[in-house]
């Protein structure tokens, strides 16, 4: 028993198509079919969307932020809650970043050593530091099912010498990741399953772990099959392809559950992006999931996809609903535009989504206008709705072994 | 067949406990058991929560106010959307208020005469008018089930001269809308049941209207049973009672189909206004349903159902709920408060609601404490549910005749 608390999540590829994959991800939350789109929720809170209405929409996995999370409510206080899971009432799996890419975006606020990262909280200027080691212990404590080794994300652009440090100093750091992750993730929460006292409040004593969205109690702990979390590697590298194939073959050398491609969309060409995305996928294992962080467009998510990419987050999809814009089977809509005031149309004819199937793009071109709550609510509905709708579209294409993959 | 087409709401007392009455006003749009709260959505919308929540929570009937959506998105805007039902996607009844109170806020905005009230939209500065005529035109193009008489809403305090030739505008007032609503009623969109083309675009042509929250397109007009709007008076006559009763007996004496009473809640003490509301009601039809416009606590709602009242709308379980306010069945809860801040329980214990069934107060002050979105939603949602619920339970006690009414 003891010992079967140690399997991580288990990976298997279901269907190829070129480059492409489906797979199936088992996780302690539950099974992921990939390639699959994260929904990111920051602050433990997809930004406007209730956790029901993301378990409707068929969300499967959702991301928390490591550097917000330890700010507010901060670790401890997520772990005495039941970890994230019990924390925000979400039965299914979740994935944490190790903190690296929200301290890089602090610029000014930090100050990179050997050891670690100094940095200021964007709250209150407070000082903080995060290691390698300290970062992994948050999101031990935070208890996501995948957790993120910690990187240095390299700025853009950069000399050769300066990227080749920075890829050394991530290789570092991500050998004192999987050290610190290999000696403490049994001191994870849920990994006790059966027999932790922490768990929702309201969930009966011994009750089984059961998913009920919506209707009564939820237990968040995973039934007790013996996962624990699983420790995924970062590969830097910049935009130099020798580096990034370099990263992947000593981040791969380390040996992860998982591997992510990260230091991208930080101001290159897309272009650019693309390419590097490209050649470092070829020196990722096949039999591993591949996560590239923080992309992208509707159409981007399809391409990367098509040329192998498992995982992927973005706040696109909710941002951009915030100012208005919705993503649709036509293109993108920006509803605020005066044109759509008396349009009686869905938001998106071929969307199946509750805002599509009730509202008009008139009523949400008002809501926005007008700076109703509603319209931050229902867009992001919408555009999450798009989102994940395309995913399963690419799988669905990917198991009929279709290789190019349409949008 | 056009005959019919002028048939209004009707209202039924099924049971009576003391002064209190357990009813129904069939609308064109429902059946509504009273005494009923009614959401208010003033602008299209009930701040933070998507229709099919309404539904789920068991909303009969939501308010709109018509000077906010005169000025947005207009009141032709709403019409050719196939008015308040069909714009915001909403097949159950809907009251519109007159605009009168709304005006009376605008202070050194708004001047009255005779003819009416020139005021300028707190938007822009923009020059308005409304009348009584003006002021119903404008509610027969929202078309709302029941719309309410343009009113001067008196302000508190007032000298009894001012109450007087205040009240006597309303009453001039009153005929004035009544003889407009009487000329005009049959223009209204939606009472040209089976044969109006405006209607929800997402309608199959020649459907029959069939209520189907979240599940495929919503036919937002009425069935072809022949009702129109309904218009109700409003009386006014300050803190005097014995204006009060004069107001009452001149505005039945004009007939309406339901009588409202205005001019409350406008800073006098609270004791003040049980007792104005107390003594006007011993001069309203018992026939006829009884609407006290802008109340209250929930303590309040419970009150003023024992005196006898059939309606009440506020819009303090949602304005509160954004301001971490949630009303529970073991009082007042400032989610804000730190002392929260790692609370399993629910928000409310004895409450069935999604946000009670699924969410600890540590989340839900998390949210607040973090300025998320999310706690806006889940907050209006658990207020709005819990008022809901204690009128559903008044409802209970009156058809058990249960006298004393409990909260």
């Amino acid at each position: 028993m003891l010992q079967s608390q140690t399997v991580p999540a288990s990976f298997h590829i279901e269907a190829t198509a070129g480059k492409a994959r489906a797979g199936r991800l088992v996780t302690p939350h539950g099974e992921i079919e990939t390639p699959v789109f994260m929904p990111v929720g920051t602050l433990a809170s997809v930004k406007g969307v209730p956790q029901e209405t993301l378990e409707e929409l068929g969300a499967q996995i959702i991301l928390g932020n490591t550097y917000h999370l330890y700010l507010r409510p901060g670790v401890e206080t997520v772990r005495r809650m039941g970890g994230l899971h019990g924390f925000m009432a979400w039965p299914r799996a979740i994935l944490t970043d190790s903190g690296g890419f929200q301290v890089f975006s602090l610029n000014e606020l930090r100050k990179v050593s050997e050891e670690g990262v100094t940095f200021r909280s964007h709250l209150d200027g407070s000082p903080h530091f995060f290691s390698p080691e300290s970062a992994t212990e948050a999101q031990i404590g935070l208890g996501a099912d995948i957790i993120m080794a910690f990187d240095e994300c390299t700025e853009y652009p950069a000399d050769r010498g300066r990227v080749r440090a920075s890829m050394e100093l991530t290789q570092r750091w991500a050998e004192r990741c999987k050290r610190y992750f290999e000696e403490h993730k049994k001191e994870g929460l849920w990994q006790k399953s059966g027999q932790s006292s922490v768990a929702s409040g309201r969930r009966p004593a011994g009750s089984e772990a059961i998913e009920q969205p919506g209707n009564g109690p939820v237990d968040h702990r995973p039934p007790a099959t013996g996962h624990c979390q699983s420790l995924f590697g970062i590969v830097q590298g910049g935009m130099d392809r020798e580096l990034r194939k370099e990263s992947a073959e000593r981040t791969i050398a380390i040996g992860f559950q998982g591997y992510a491609i990260g230091g991208l969309s930080v101001g290159e060409p897309r272009a650019l992006t693309r390419e590097i995305v490209e050649s470092t996928l070829e020196h990722l294992p096949e039999d591993k999931p591949r996560y590239l962080m923080g992309v992208g467009t509707p159409e981007e998510i399809v391409e990367y996809a098509s040329q192998g990419v498992d995982m992927m987050d973005c706040v696109l999809p909710t941002r951009a609903a915030r100012h208005g814009l919705l993503f649709t089977s036509e293109g993108k809509v920006s509803i605020k535009q005066a044109r759509y005031a008396q349009d009686q149309n869905p938001p998106d004819p071929n969307c199946g989504c509750r805002v599509c199937q009730r509202y008009s793009r008139a009523y949400l071109r008002h809501l926005y206008a007008s700076n109703e709550m509603l319209a931050q609510v229902l867009n992001s509905i919408h555009n999450l709705s798009f989102y994940l709708d395309t995913m399963r579209r690419v799988r669905h294409s990917i198991s009929l072994g279709e290789v190019r993959l349409s949008f």
